[in-house]
């Protein structure tokens, strides 16, 4: 139980809370579950992520970036979808040390979050933790009717896309744990993309009119392709020397201080992989870079099954070891 | 991470938790997200509720009991609301120590809690626990359009009803950590309704049609009832001596185990609490009788404001103590 100078789970809604759920939707927090009504010719996504200390985050990381990773690892998983955020419940395992600093830094990180993706706080539950600080969000996407993007649904010729860069949110939890040695600007930016994820969410109009299939990488671009793979019934194959990586994976790989192989298995990369039909990849990569996000075409499904084949820039197959489970 | 005789994410998918998952929504549980079509003139309710080790139940409890808790504590949610349940999303932190039979019994016991409800799994998540394990479920039910009963709408001169018995759970949990001494049948009773809430569905349509109010009775009566005073804006009077009581409740009151209060504000009932307008109370008593679920009407909705009263026979105010809050 909290001690008695901290607020009790009403008074947190009240207190925190509430000043995140200004929609209808959520009927201010002061009823057991949130209303939605979807409007005609409308589809819902929906999607559910936990992140825990420990496991996802360490438990001194700041306040603020927790809470953007919480909500933008499922945000990621609506922009896969094609889907635009409507909002999202937070279920939370308090420990029992929690602050009251630390808890409006937290939220104050969630309103601006909120903003930035045009989203509401829907609904929520507070639990006192036993373990670590734990946080599940079930977030809520809108898709016009059918238009939802799925994993099923690459086919052989189609040219095989990635959003962004792979690899550094793997390099960040490497500088974090101090395992690799790196300093300055080139550390920050992996500590960065480790920290804070950014949701391609500017990229879901664009994945619904172009792509056959997609999603976000999460457990590694290989491994995730594989599953692209399994529920299409089709194999892959891509050029290990086209994924795009920073300036700063760039120097760590070609410092020997890290595999291409761990960075294409790393995960938490949170960047859009999609399949598009040859015809329409010019175009794809076009809306994508009005959209504000470059993409890169590192390869092609193919009629085939089993694992991708990843090959170097002589058509040589690299082996990239096995996958990184998050869990 | 798991031991290597045990399957990592995919594999507990692909064998647990896919069975679970057979309607199109979910997608197969192959994709990121689950899709929901809403009916025309359909509005969603979405609910979420963690329970975890050592705060909601025992982690020696058995895995069916734990499986059944943790969806019908949102199923309770939804019946509240008026709202007929659609299916749930699942985020599970699972100890490193899971063994397979337990897993078989927990996906077991939802199959069935699926079939009673009918219902099916959407999506989820499942995460290694650094604590205990820990399971947030989000429901989704769905309602005609603004069929949805809230909590605030209760007016003076409404009928206040609960459903079931009350205290019952607070005796189980007293009994499980031995600090009542009870044994037999009664004992049974009470351990029964601590490990097993019985979501109350069914009364679901008649909540629609007659409630002016509702909530689920998860804190405790007295203080729940003060949250729909709260936001209905209005005051409340219940006679004590007319909340039902099971037969072993009463026993043990009557024995000088637990006084009255306690059971009052107890918790974890996940009984109906619900408002009815006077010229609507016998319909709405019937009507529940009919759908399987006995309802008492236990005091009145009052012009004024602040804690619900609470009387004795004689109309005297009984002194019922402090909520006892689950955080």
């Amino acid at each position: 139980m909290p001690r008695a100078s901290r607020p009790g789970e009403f008074a947190l809604i009240e207190q925190y809370f509430r000043p995140l759920a200004p929609g209808a939707a959520a009927l201010g927090l002061g009823d057991d579950a949130a209303l939605l009504r979807p409007r005609s010719g409308e589809d819902l996504v929906l999607t559910t992520d936990t992140v825990a200390a420990g496991v996802h985050f360490f438990a001194d990381d700041p306040a603020e970036s927790i809470a953007r990773k919480a909500l933008r690892v499922n945000l990621s998983d609506l922009a896969a979808k094609g889907a635009e955020p409507v909002g999202y419940l937070m279920a939370l395992a308090l420990p029992a040390d929690w602050t009251e600093p630390w808890m409006r830094r937290f939220c104050g990180a969630l309103a601006d979050d909120q903003r930035t993706y045009g989203i509401g706080l829907l609904g929520g539950d507070t639990i006192r933790a036993v373990g670590g600080l734990t946080i599940t969000i079930t977030a809520v996407g809108s898709v016009p009717r059918g238009a939802m993007v799925k994993r099923a649904g690459a086919r052989p010729g189609d040219a095989i896309f990635v959003s962004g860069t792979i690899g550094d949110s793997t390099l960040g939890l490497r500088v974090r744990r101090a395992d690799i040695a790196a300093k300055g600007a080139g550390a920050r930016f992996v500590l960065d993309r480790y920290l804070h994820p950014q949701p391609r969410t500017t990229l879901a109009s664009t994945l619904r009119r172009y792509a056959s299939a997609a999603m976000d990488v999460s457990d590694g671009l290989v491994g995730d392709l594989a599953h692209i793979c399994d529920v299409s019934g089709v194999g892959a194959e891509i050029r290990g020397d086209r994924v795009p990586l920073s300036d700063a994976g760039c120097k760590l790989v070609a410092a020997g201080k890290v595999g291409l192989g761990e960075l294409l298995n790393g995960g938490e990369d949170f960047e859009i992989l999609a399949t598009v039909p040859p015809a329409n990849a010019a175009r794809f990569a076009g809306a994508a870079k009005r959209a504000g996000v470059v993409v890169t075409e590192i390869g092609v499904v193919t009629a085939g099954s089993g694992p991708p084949k990843v090959r170097d820039s002589r058509g040589q197959t690299i082996a990239v070891g096995a996958s990184h489970a998050h869990f």
